[in-house]
């Protein structure tokens, strides 16, 4: 069975967007809203004002009564009542009248400017003014910041501080964005215990559950790590069992050849094997399958072999069931040194990037320490044999 | 009382920093650790691998049998056992001996090498040798990847996933971090309400509470929103109280003044005001007062004046909570085109940021949207009443 289905990264790619997954969108209140992406475009529903307010505190009046003031000729009007912030005025203002409004309140009918009060004089209920006001002056109209109708925010977009506080400008309690894939998480090898267990001969710590599980999160993922799965064909069939009722399942190998048989002929037997084996290093033991409408990702075992597959492959899927476009994306970045392949594969090798250049890691897909130092990985294509000094190469960034 | 204690951002920052208030740590499981602050360096306990770890499935052996090895000459070795990952090898390799070990397996005593099953011939309990091996192949030797005693991660580092898979390499299953500083949020006004009640005459949707609660997410603190307090002197006390239960209060004023004399009057009879307006523009308005040595934050109503001053006086507060330094950071920009100020005002005015250049928005403090499309907000200094187009300015990111 092993490698019988040996593809290439692009039909990898083509085969995991054909999967019956697509993105579901949920309603959630304002206050959970922070980091989610935004599955619908926001119209405002109202005006913001939503009536004319006064931005300053003082008098509400006609502008033309003003305009012949001055210094030795005031205007004195009548106060004929008081409106502030929150109130409906119960007062309309007439010719020689003037209504005392705070910041925030709605302009009184007949009114259409606010002087400030500390350029007027007040002696029981007359204003005196000495400077005329134009029209609009001290007044924010219904609208001229968010007009009703307007296409505030769209489909895919991140909700940041910003945007939240602009859905709560409008009245929104409830938005409605992209449901986050649930992905459940399996580490397997009899030697994989958990961190807090005692580390007794022959055992190392899980890397990869934790390292998947975190990465699931920052793509915007749920993750839901299952556990440990022995290389027993019981114990494994079992943890994917449970792993089914999420949306996908990613199983990190073991570092042995044994455990990747193992899985496949367990999906084989709930499932399809669509995948086994893709043309790139690392990447050749990869199995993917499909259970119950349910992608299952079979990782290679080696840290960065794991994270490296995980973000060719998985990572997509995820942006996909979060609105965004079904894509890796390369960057353009300058090789720091000669770097010498095999001809003939497809190689992906862990850099670091400083400024526009990639410095590879030269550890080993067995190193923990090759991807911790990781910021992504550059594409050596089967052709190629030597990568020069400051050649332009293709980088997969470790960001999600 | 009004602005009897306008002092300098310099002034406001040293009085904020002498509160007393200190970063706290809390052990939490590396489950929940990703996205947290490190409150400690990590030496590592173990070596990683634990063990000299076979790289390859193959055969354990003892180098030397085989330098004289070549495809007219092989060497036979006489297999005398199996180990496979996880286990405790149970033999020992003599000369002329050979053990069939598996990926990740611990290397068993007496050999110094493993070499590939793939390029051998085995014939029943013989294996047949046609290459020489040195030592160390298909050998990972013990510490290796991580030596036990290296410093791995320093306090303050930010854990993403490659950090916490790290710590679950050299089996942490609990780590130190700082605890997210506990900020209550108060928005004033009698015109505020809630997103989703109805929008009745007068009235207009609370901005502040959902963007200084994000904001504190985004710095990685935790918000606790106490809801929206009447101007009246029972409705903002009792939620004053109600708050004090917090590490760091934040109320954001009613758009009108009479608010802020009653936030003043209530931190007098609670506590101590300390600072009363701040020589900076948006600024003038705000108190900040201890009351039970909780800081209290009384910022400006319109939304750019609150995101402004949260931005400069909250923010660095929050992250010497979380081991960071106490300091406002600038980047310096180019004006994209000349600003008039006024002499003697020290502004801070909203701009947008393409590349390296500051585009200043000039809605006005009264606009949601001149936040909204805000990156950060560019400093002009009093003493400076033009600043020309190319200039290079000191901006303060809207990014926490």
């Amino acid at each position: 069975m092993a490698f019988l289905k040996v593809v290439s990264l692009e039909k990898a790619l083509e085969i995991i967007n054909s999967f019956p997954l697509k993105p579901t969108i949920e309603e959630i209140e304002i206050e959970e809203a922070y980091g989610r992406i935004l599955a619908e475009d926001v119209i405002s529903p109202i005006d913001v004002p939503p009536f004319d307010r006064a931005s300053v505190d003082g008098y509400a009046l006609k502008s033309q009564d003003t305009w012949n003031a001055s210094e030795s000729n005031p205007v004195v009007l009548k106060v004929i009542g008081e409106v502030h912030a929150g109130e409906e005025p119960k007062v309309e203002v007439s010719p020689g009248e003037t209504v005392y409004i705070s910041t925030g309140a709605v302009l009184p009918k007949g009114a259409d400017a606010v002087i400030e009060f500390e350029v007027v004089e007040r002696e029981e209920d007359k204003v005196i003014i000495y400077k005329p006001v134009y029209p609009q002056a001290g007044v924010m109209k219904a609208g001229t910041d968010i007009s009703k109708g307007k296409l505030l925010l769209k489909i895919g977009t991140k909700l940041g501080f910003k945007e939240t506080a602009l859905l709560s400008a409008v009245g929104f309690e409830k938005v409605k964005v992209f449901s986050k894939p649930k992905v459940a998480i399996i580490s397997t090898g009899n030697e994989i215990i958990l961190p807090g267990d005692e580390l007794r001969p022959g055992k190392i710590y899980d890397i990869n559950g934790r390292a998947v599980s975190d990465a699931v999160k920052e793509l915007g993922g749920e993750p839901h790590f299952i556990g440990i799965a022995n290389d027993d064909r019981e114990s494994l069939k079992e943890k994917i069992i449970e792993a089914l009722k999420y949306d996908i399942i990613i199983l990190s190998g073991g570092a042995s050849g044994g455990t990747r048989d193992l899985t496949a002929s367990i999906i084989e037997e709930l499932g399809e094997v669509k995948i086994h084996g893709i043309a790139i290093q690392p990447g050749k033991p990869t199995i993917i399958g499909l259970i119950e409408g349910k992608p299952i990702f079979g990782l290679p075992g080696y840290p960065t072999s794991c994270l490296t597959n995980f973000t060719l492959l998985v990572a997509p899927l995820i942006r996909k069931l979060l609105g965004m476009d079904f894509k890796i994306e390369y960057a353009k970045k300058k090789l720091a040194h000669k770097v010498f392949s095999v001809k003939g594969r497809r190689q992906f090798l862990p850099v670091r990037i400083n400024d526009e250049v990639a410095q590879p890691i030269l550890k080993g897909s067995g190193a923990v320490t090759s991807f911790i130092e990781a910021d992504g990985f550059v594409e050596v294509p089967e052709n190629v044999e030597i990568l020069e000094e400051g050649e332009e190469v293709r980088v997969v960034l470790f960001k999600f």
